[in-house]
């Protein structure tokens, strides 16, 4: 995978900010980002709260299908359902998001996400429906 | 709704403290948390992040299986699968996340949740289906 | 619940006949299906296959989001999305599906359904994103 | 892909000779079932049951976790979650549904589908959660 065009990398919104999260990988029906896995995403049990998982897959789906090439001319999408399956417990130190749309057209898109960790561990699967915004 | 015995408050874990979220409701079948919108949840178009949603929805629906009125005594769960369906967009200033158990047994519970706002809007459902660990 | 105005059942379309099912209630943002457990329903270990729980939950959610009180101004859905948790097995001989709308607009909308047993058994509970198509 | 040792499949149970399908597709995390799309299997639009995607998901997922390569000894399987994207309408006269076991252990599994047609439209992804039920 050949890292992302520095042209391409938006500033972090706040949230994506809040979480550490960073853009890795953006093309046509992909994208890709990695979250360091530190104290504070921690749960109940001292482990990544599931929820780390849901933010990542939803956010990577999301930009799977937005991918224009052009960050002034941006376009947006809102998460109809998300579904995540946890698979495990991740091993590494580095979460990797990576989504990929599946199906749909220019109203409505379909993705699927698969997080790991930097060991390869597969950790959770995602699926996601979107429906497309206007652009802004 | 009575308010929470300060006696089954849990210290915050350390992604709940990072997010703002608090508990403010739990009995058997039964989990209710509430979230400031702060700033530093707004996603890409300054809204709410709809992975905030997901949060709530695994947190509060992994609590209200888990319920044992004596912390000391704890019960433990596992998301297997959590499905969000995102209603609309918040209008209010804190997120309220309520999630009741609907089924299941001494070792696979299932539950849904309803996440809306100060003002009574709708903004999300979800189901969830958990698994029940050992109790540490 | 009252039973269904005559004027607004349809004849069974093909996939319904086939299953045995009929519906018993639709009115605004609600409809109801009953299913007979015939054998022809049953699965590899002599129970209802789960696929009959999809099935009717598509189904009266897929309904309850396009009545109209005017059969001769249909309003049709695709579904975009079902998600079904398997809460137990049934216990009485007709299964019940109840879909109700959750939120939407004109555009996409959102439903939740239960499936019950004539005694009253919870068997499964699903939702659902559907997107309006044009009437036909 | 070969062909499916007829060693391997059994009498088809009564939903499964209700709705047409075959296995065509059995090893280790992985099943395939075949459906002709007949008259029967319609909607009230005139075109392919959505419900008819979430049965054949749920079969194949269900049976690619449950492959022992002999039939006098028999793994069982019981549906959790099974979640259902519809990404578009079949053109073909077959539908081909394949289900891939993607995580879990002894007691759990996880798996996707991907529901196609005989002239390879991409029609439905699914996933499920499973539990493994006692042999028999």
């Amino acid at each position: 995978m050949p890292p992302i065009d520095p042209a391409l990398v938006e500033d972090p919104y706040p949230f994506q900010q809040h979480m550490g999260a960073r853009i890795t990988g953006w093309s046509e029906g992909y994208a890709r980002f990695e979250l360091p896995m530190e104290g504070f995403l921690m749960n109940r049990y001292g482990i990544l709260h599931g929820g780390v998982h849901s933010v990542m897959a939803d956010t990577c789906m999301g930009y799977c299908g937005c991918y224009t090439g052009d960050l002034a001319n941006r376009k947006l999408a809102m998460t109809l359902n998300l579904s995540v399956n946890f698979l495990s417990q991740p091993k590494g130190k580095v979460l990797i998001a990576e989504g990929r749309q599946t199906g749909g057209g220019a109203k409505t898109f379909f993705a699927e996400a698969l997080i790991s960790d930097d060991l390869g561990t597969e950790i959770a699967r995602a699926t996601g429906v979107f429906r497309v915004r206007a652009a802004s």
